[in-house]
């Protein structure tokens, strides 16, 4: 293995945290904050700390009050508290619940759970970029449907749902809605209110903030059981004491997300054409997955025919070149993305597909090297191939 | 107020981040470690990490098997996973559960969402000193038990509870049990596998380590449901992707704690023992709380007669010292304390307590301080005290 630096293609999973985010999580240990609850002083300091970070999020999601953000570990905790906690707050009014195909494993066994509680799922599909057709929402839903869940974006493919357009028939129809936007909040711009949804997950890593820390925004005057229940932390919506140096991290992170927003989004798109472009002389046969306007910017989703994705990866590790097949969270998993299925590809295209993640860090270079690298991998891949050769390619 | 350093005596709340803990978050926030999921080196070296941290956690609590140890976001968390995790897991054996009248928020909230689900709760009285009588658990006990859950040690009384008594009970008449330990892991010595529980809930802050990171110990092969569904983290566990830094602490904090476990017993036993010994020179008619042996070494529970305990917490402050009234998760509620009530306090009493928690570093001189500052404060209160004239002290 070379000394070379490695290339971090795989922001989905860890994205760098940022210098500025390190140094505020650095500065909070030396701090040595106390517990927000405290009534002292040490409190006092612990609680603004936690304050000003909810305020920086509140800021870069549009909340109309700061109050509607509650911290949570991570974007599952935020998913599960979301579905569950209105799941069970209104399960006396209907037990019925709207999603779609292609959800996050976290929205998909979240309800798989409520299905052994007595809810009903109704899973709608997507077309071959992904979308869903919000005349199917409105379709599915029923005097029994209490919530929607439609992801903001696709976390394998990166492509982007009519959130608002859904939105317009929730409300309508006087059902809650809610938006797994894990991997657009802080890359995309995100404004709860011009979305219209009642519920929307995040988490810090994707821009930049640690992992182990998430928020639900919860609009206003919305009706939730808390999913972890005891102290009256996080205005009574969730129990814990709080991950304070992670919160603290990503307020920060917040914060550059909110200020460098354009900069990175011409930065992202920048790396992604300069992929798709070059792409092409160094592999051939490969399908690009996801919508090609509707879609976030530092995503790049390509099927490889006659290979497997897995390899590819263990391949670039050696080159020190870090890449996904898939979702971190359903890594291990042997069985073809659900996602990919759902947009139509064959299982042994599914099981070829990389999901190459930009972060702010990465270089035109990066991309030079990847697809050098990419390229020999392939070939040496494709030569050991039976499926390549079973195709008259070998 | 004066610009000396302060004197914490609300290690409860938040204790001070040991500095060996201090560097090892630091190292792990400059390493930029990736996602312990991934397939990838970055991926390896988290995994190698977050395994590293497990081992150290479940040496100090003597697991069979670290895969019984389930990473969690505090202990809060953990509580939850646990009751509701077996509840739903068991639901279709029984839905009764059984638990003691002095239990945190956590397990008192948790139990009554449970009740709002269906469950039943039988919740048994303590004695003068907050203990359970393992005799009465066993007469709790019916057909349709499945659960019972005893805390290891009261965290606002320090009250130590007969669990390896009640766990031979539970064994017998094969009843799962459940300890919330969060207030003595780390601090006393606690090993699952001589305790004879089933489940056992930890967090990181009170040894010394992180707040936002607590732990769940599973015994191999007991049936749970996940409170957080999604990916295959935690064993499959527990979703999400992890605090990996705040982790790093926790596995620090614990390895600490298990060489230094006799040091701090005797450090923690000598402070108690100098408190107890000079607080009656300083302020007269208080009442001790807690069992004077069964006890943890760094809580010292004292309810002094015709004062408010809030107002002593806020005078106190401006001179430097954090104590606390009680658990910082139930700030902010006016009600007296349920565990005092349940050890036979009277309401006035009960509002007139405060909960001192000593730390590592605290010293023979905070003692001297705090005394002193507290005997002042005593005075000037009782002056100004309705209570302290209608007594006929004024």
């Amino acid at each position: 293995m070379t000394t070379m630096e490695i290339v971090n293609f795989d922001h989905m999973s860890a994205s760098t945290l940022l210098p500025e985010v390190q140094e505020a999580m650095i500065n909070a240990i030396r701090e040595n904050y106390g517990n927000p609850s405290s009534q002292h002083q040490m409190g006092e300091k612990a609680s603004s700390a936690l304050e000003a970070s909810r305020q920086s999020v509140a800021r870069l999601i549009n909340c109309a009050n700061p109050k509607e953000v509650v911290f949570t570990s991570c974007g599952t905790e935020s998913v599960n508290h979301a579905l569950k906690g209105i799941a069970w707050a209104y399960g006396d009014k209907g037990k019925h619940i709207v999603t779609s195909n292609i959800e996050h494993n976290s929205v998909i066994r979240s309800l798989r759970r409520l299905k052994q509680m007595g809810y009903q799922i109704t899973s709608i599909p997507v077309d071959g970029y992904g979308r869903v057709n919000p005349a199917h929402v409105a379709k599915a839903i029923t005097d029994e449907t209490i919530l929607v869940s439609v992801m903001h974006s696709n976390n394998e493919i990166g492509t982007l749902e009519p959130i608002e357009e859904i939105a317009r028939i929730t409300r309508e129809k006087k059902v809650l809605l809610h938006t797994d936007a894990v991997d657009s909040v802080g890359v995309v711009p995100v404004d709860v209110q011009k979305l219209g949804v009642d519920l929307l997950s995040f988490a810090s890593n994707p821009f930049g903030g640690p992992t182990g820390v998430g928020g639900l925004y919860v609009r206003g005057g919305t009706r939730i059981w808390q999913l972890l229940d005891g102290g009256v932390q996080e205005n009574n919506k969730r129990a814990g004491t709080e991950n304070l140096i992670g919160i603290i991290g990503m307020g920060v992170a917040a914060q550059l997300a909110a200020r460098d927003m354009d900069r990175r989004l011409a930065h992202f798109k920048g790396l992604r054409e300069k992929l798709l472009r070059e792409l092409p002389h160094h592999v051939d046969e490969c399908i690009l997955n996801g919508h090609p306007e509707h879609c976030l910017p530092n995503l790049v989703s390509v099927s490889i025919k006659y290979i497997e994705g897995e390899s590819v990866v263990l391949m670039l590790d050696e080159e020190n070149v870090a890449v996904s097949t898939r979702s971190a969270c359903a890594s291990g998993s042997l069985r073809a993305s659900h996602v990919l299925l759902s947009i139509g590809r064959e299982f042994a295209d599914a099981q070829g597909t990389l999901v190459i993640t930009f972060g702010v860090e990465n270089k035109g270079e990066d991309v030079d090297r990847f697809l050098q690298v990419l390229g020999s991998t392939v070939k040496t891949l494709r030569n050991i191939s039976p499926l390549y050769k079973k195709a008259g390619r070998g």
